[in-house]
């Protein structure tokens, strides 16, 4: 291994994936992400601040995607539309990794774990709150901003729990429109 | 103090959240708990797995509160209007706490921590994963039931957070009825 590493970050993230599926998240040590990557320990952390963070290194990428898609839509749409156009765009985003299987397997990690469940509920929580936020500075009243908010992120995340139980077999982005769907039958 | 120790559980509740709010969670021992409510630390671990745990004796009796609310409802009724009844239960059972600060106490101290604000959200996924069980095992389809519960689960949860920011003063059922009407209105 030579000084310079080509991205370091990248194959961090593939080897902690790789040994958190196998032999699991709490055997897994930041040294052996650090020995499978072939970088050292200092360079993991110059990346991520603990294990549990590779897992949410896209986190902010993906609250990106959602508050661009919210202040891309047109004027004169629902709150509700909007707040599920930001959501389509996060399944956009989800189900285009270059790696088809990226999402099945960090989902098969997190369902094995309490505190990595929690992690990502509170990410989810937060990209909700942004969302509402967004939708409030769109000119929305905060109480219906919040709602339409948590039930575009309710609908993203009944979808995606379908989509990883399809396998990918599923479309995830329709998964979602159909839950969208649902959300505005429940009159 | 004598051996036999009334309501040992009960003080160790209260000790808990006078010190989690000053001096704060994270300076808080069990040890500091235990000599507050004036037991031993092998009392404390007779009734609470760990300091977090303290904060969510309450969820079994709250999921509880909502399931036989789901199950009481009368056929008839749509699988949303099943699940918010089930959370106006949660409502009651929350704003009927004889102590009438303990609900915004705790929520204080889960607000100031970030590994307290993922187990609660948690716990109310879990509620909500369990309503949409006790919606299917009503007749309806799981895909509605899940979203009606999370629907309801949402409604709830922003109906508590406005009734927190209130300090009281809103009515916590009347803020859920509002929220309710505000998701069946998304369309």
């Amino acid at each position: 291994m030579g000084r310079w590493e080509p991205d370091a970050r990248g194959r961090l993230g593939r080897a902690a994936l790789e040994l958190y599926l196998d032999p699991g998240y709490e055997q897994t040590t930041v040294a052996d992400i650090a020995a499978r990557a072939g970088v050292t320990e200092r360079t993991f952390f110059r990346h991520f601040a603990d294990k549990r963070e590779v897992l949410f290194a896209g986190s902010a990428a993906f609250q990106e995607t959602v508050l661009d898609a919210i202040a891309a839509q047109p004027d004169g749409s629902t709150a509700f539309a909007v707040a599920a156009a930001g959501m389509d765009a996060a399944a956009a985003f989800i189900a285009g990794n270059p790696d088809p299987t990226f999402a099945r397997r960090r989902a098969a990690v997190i369902a094995a774990n309490a505190s990595l469940q929690e992690r990502e509920l509170l990410k989810l929580a937060t990209v909700a709150s942004a969302s509402a936020t967004a939708l409030t500075a769109r000119g929305f009243e905060p109480e219906e901003a919040a709602i339409a908010a948590e039930a575009a992120m309710a609908a993203f995340r009944l979808a995606f729990e379908r989509w990883i139980a399809s396998d990918g077999g599923l479309d995830l982005r329709e998964l979602l429109a159909e839950g969208v769907a649902r959300f505005r039958s429940l009159a």
